[in-house]
């Protein structure tokens, strides 16, 4: 008994995102519920790091409950994993205390989107990035990336939210290469806004594929309007990877 | 027009191999001529560098075929790329002189196979590899795995082939750790031997276990008797990774 976080991993392919929604759509949430019932038939102070969206994924996704039963973390995982359906995986469980709280106590996010600049696409790799053809300046993006970086209004960087209360923090912002064209976008930030991951990146694709200026995004800072930004990119690529408390 | 190789990458869960089977049953190479013909009309001297069984996966598989039309690399392969079902890519297309052959001008073939030796299985590896709860000792099979190495009667390690005919030669086999606990098993040699890796890496996953001893390959290598060595893994964790020529 007590309170326990739970570090879940999965393909968001299949469901409308993290949070549960009216009856009859799929979310990752319910699905989570669902087997913390089976096991635990009830528990309070259900809490999560981040509100992914509809085909977003997660290597890193923080859970937190509450209940009377003693958990032996091992079995507790290994029965939890077994009621879980293929596309969702409970990592490890620890005990936290009772006042914790996945989201409020969360310092900051980390989301890395997945890019193949390169002709043809992996198999292995489809669904989950987005691939773009056309040659792309790589020195350009990472110029255009370090713009994003500091405590700044991202009120252009995001759809519907409350005007004014859009300040966020973008602590890192880091474009890495690896083989056959893989680009990994890793943006850390103490929270983001709805969409904002898959805004930012649109833009700075735009910006190294020549589409758009950097300088675009100074004025897309200055005034708080969303179509002064890039296109969103789609949900496939984006993956939820650390939460720092 | 001329001869041309092409490099493809396919994820085998869906198909019965690589190789064309009586109708009704779905392999890669069907897939690929399916392909090839409506492009091509029709072509010569198709090859292949291996022929994977059902269920194994490649990222690097070679063919190669002759044909009258002239062919601008580039947009072949796009265009084959649309034609070809999701799961199998061409990554690059070459030419290549009129009496190559895929098979018999390899010089070697690798294969990759994925183990999972962690609590859990990562919902992105599951299509891919193994998992193995059990706790292994990796020093010990990095040892076994030397004694593969060499021009040795493998005859042991495979299923269903011509006695005396089996001899084969392993150039290397590497062992490489990688974060949650995956482990890549890298195996060379001049050509395989039906089942050979599987077979292989099942001897040494039962050796890593404290299952078998390391004495026991030797046995196996000793007398040639399939029942010396260990049980097959499954194909799911298996990758054809390179052919070199």
């Amino acid at each position: 008994m007590g309170s326990f976080s739970a570090v879940v991993e999965y393909d968001g392919t299949g469901y409308r995102g993290f949070q549960s929604q009216p009856k009859d759509i799929r979310t990752i949430q319910d699905e989570l519920i669902k087997a913390l019932n089976t096991l635990l038939g009830s528990f309070k102070r259900f809490s999560y790091a981040g509100r992914t969206d509809a085909g977003v994924h997660a290597k890193h996704q923080v859970i937190c409950f509450e209940t009377e039963e003693k958990l032996d973390f091992y079995r507790f995982k290994w029965k939890l994993n077994c009621l879980l359906p293929d596309d969702i995986v409970v990592r490890k469980i620890s005990g936290v205390s009772d006042d914790f709280d996945a989201r409020k106590d969360a310092k900051w996010r980390q989301y890395s989107y997945f890019v193949i600049n390169n002709t043809y696409q992996s198999v292995f790799l489809k669904k989950y990035s987005l691939l773009i053809t056309k040659r792309m300046d790589l020195d350009i993006m990472r110029k255009a990336a370090e713009k994003f970086c500091g405590k700044k209004d991202f009120g252009s960087f995001c759809n519907n939210n409350t005007p004014g209360f859009t300040v966020r923090e973008v602590t890192g912002f880091k474009i890495r290469k690896f083989p056959e064209g893989l680009l990994v976008f890793r943006i850390n930030a103490n929270s983001f806004l709805y969409n904002m991951v898959r805004i930012i990146v649109g833009t700075v694709l735009e910006i190294g594929r020549g589409e758009r200026s950097i300088e675009s995004i100074d004025r897309a800072f200055n005034t708080v309007d969303r179509r002064l930004a890039g296109k969103i990119v789609p949900a496939k690529g984006l993956f939820l990877t650390n939460v720092i408390y």
